[in-house]
């Protein structure tokens, strides 16, 4: 794939950004722990390393991005607060992130948003505004936001500052177990997948890079084969973490860093998912499943290796599990 | 209170029999790790580490007590095998465990007990025998066993090799995060709080040691302030391990090492592994939660102060959660 990015249009993080993050938000975000499960590497072939970031702040490794663009803000810009639009564990983390620092974050979200979404950004401090539930009107109450306050935007993953906080996940994993054969991530918007890429290609630049994506929602994949961003128009996917399409500062390292994007089910997801739950008793929100439900089903790629599996996050509806 | 227990009836596990059986089972059991959480520490204003057990091989503690029964048998009484009575965790860890050795197990359990309980115990390896559900049945099909097959009967907890084995966890909790206040371990028949009792009393005797249990099973409750075992009739509690009496061997450290018996509701056993759930993003079962529960009520007992909680396991149906 031959893919030219002109360097002016945005400023790609690099290893000293993400080095960098990990100071900065190392008083604000815990170094989750590394899981191994006898039963998966019995079932996969392969020796799994789990990093758990289910267990991070906000129940999500969004709490790393969200950290680094907080704490990474001047005095000025931190009291005017900062803004997103997410339905889901960015907003929460942002709010998080900012509760911390002390200052405010508006969270732009859908109106028909479950009211249980909202109140978890009200539960960390963050101001819930609420638009009409289109692309339009989400973008048209972040302008206002910003308008009126002079937040400082943090953009749940095309942004430098949240793919560098990403990075610090593999770091911390490459430390804790060493040498990996293959990192497998789920890929939404990229965030992970790009800060992935810039922490393993300068600590491990041998370790394979995976993206594991909805059958459903397959826009990287369709993106990867085709040489440019293709978007998905509303994919349906159990995996809610993982409707959004790519942009150019996560295509940059999906195009040049991943090995290949593997696609998944959803009744995979669903069964690794559920598996994970009654095999290594954590909990872990459909969206983390898909990494795993793409080593089972690809036994050819792993077997025999060492592979780290980001477990991206937690935050699931307990009341309303898909295999009940 | 004042027990007199006399000392020919049996043998009372000593902290060396800890030491040995740590040494003992290490190959075979997990150090599970020591969580904490910052939402629960506001929540009681105590700093609770959480022993987490449901990580633990076969997903309980019991892990521990059957390794070193297993693994503390001769050649010749190995060969003949194990057995015992059990439809919960017992069955699976003592299946778990003779597998690792490669010696048989039978596990006598009721042919009432859900199919999905008798194929665990296979999946493990063990061999099921099915009875009617009474205790007469049960004796009399375990009796029949061992006279066919010359097994040894490792009971789930009125055993000094299962206490001794219980006693590793907090051995390991104690060595992970130095002196505690208090430890919260849930009770049933008392194998757990016997183990914690004698660890405990020799690596620090001024921990203080509370038994949480169910209201509605509250037969240890009612036995520490009869001063004499009381045994419960068929009690109800969703914490279906915690349904079984004392026996001599536990009562023995119930009556001399325990500060207090506290009890906790249905509604509040739920409650709290519902939170468990939501916040830690670790499955625990609804015994594990007991603990939690009695420091969430107990404030007072628990406020400042550095305190152990004892999450013994996470086999749970996840189709059948007490929320839904």
């Amino acid at each position: 794939m031959n893919i030219t990015v002109p360097a002016s249009e945005f400023y790609i993080p690099t290893f000293d950004d993400v080095t960098e993050a990990r100071d900065r938000i190392a008083p604000y975000v815990h170094r989750t722990p590394v899981l191994t499960s006898t039963f998966f590497d019995d079932l996969t072939g392969a020796s799994l390393f789990f990093k758990c970031e289910n267990f991070q702040k906000a129940g999500a490794f969004k709490a790393r991005g969200a950290s680094n663009a907080v704490f990474g803000l001047d005095e000025e810009k931190a009291g005017k607060g900062v803004a997103t639009h997410s339905s889901g564990n960015h907003g929460l983390s942002l709010s998080y992130a900012a509760g911390r620092r002390g200052i405010p974050a508006t969270v732009v979200m859908p109106r028909t948003a479950p009211d249980a979404k909202k109140d978890a950004v009200r539960g960390y401090g963050g101001i819930v505004r609420e638009c009409e539930p289109s692309t339009a009107a989400r973008e048209a109450m972040l302008e206002e936001v910003v308008a009126e306050t002079g937040a400082d935007f943090v953009h749940p993953y095309n942004d430098h500052r949240v793919i560098a906080g990403q990075g610090t996940c593999s770091l911390e994993l490459h430390e804790e177990v060493g040498p990996l054969a293959a990192v497998v991530a789920p890929i939404g918007g990229g965030g992970m997948i790009s800060g992935t890429s810039i922490a393993m290609s300068n600590v491990a630049p041998e370790t394979k890079i995976y993206a594991a994506e909805p059958k459903n929602a397959d826009d990287a994949y369709r993106s990867f084969h085709a040489g440019h961003i293709i978007e998905d128009d509303a994919p349906q996917t159990i995996a809610d973490g993982l409707k959004v399409s790519l942009r150019p500062r996560t295509w940059h390292f999906v195009s040049t860093h991943v090995s290949d994007v593997l696609l998944a089910t959803e009744a995979e997801i669903i069964d690794a998912m559920y598996l994970t739950w009654q095999r290594m008793k954590i909990v872990i929100e459909p969206s983390s499943a898909v990494a795993l439900a793409t080593i089972i089903k690809n036994p050819e790629l792993f077997k025999d290796k060492r592979v780290g599996v980001i477990v991206t996050g937690g935050n699931v509806d307990l009341k309303n599990l898909p295999w009940m």
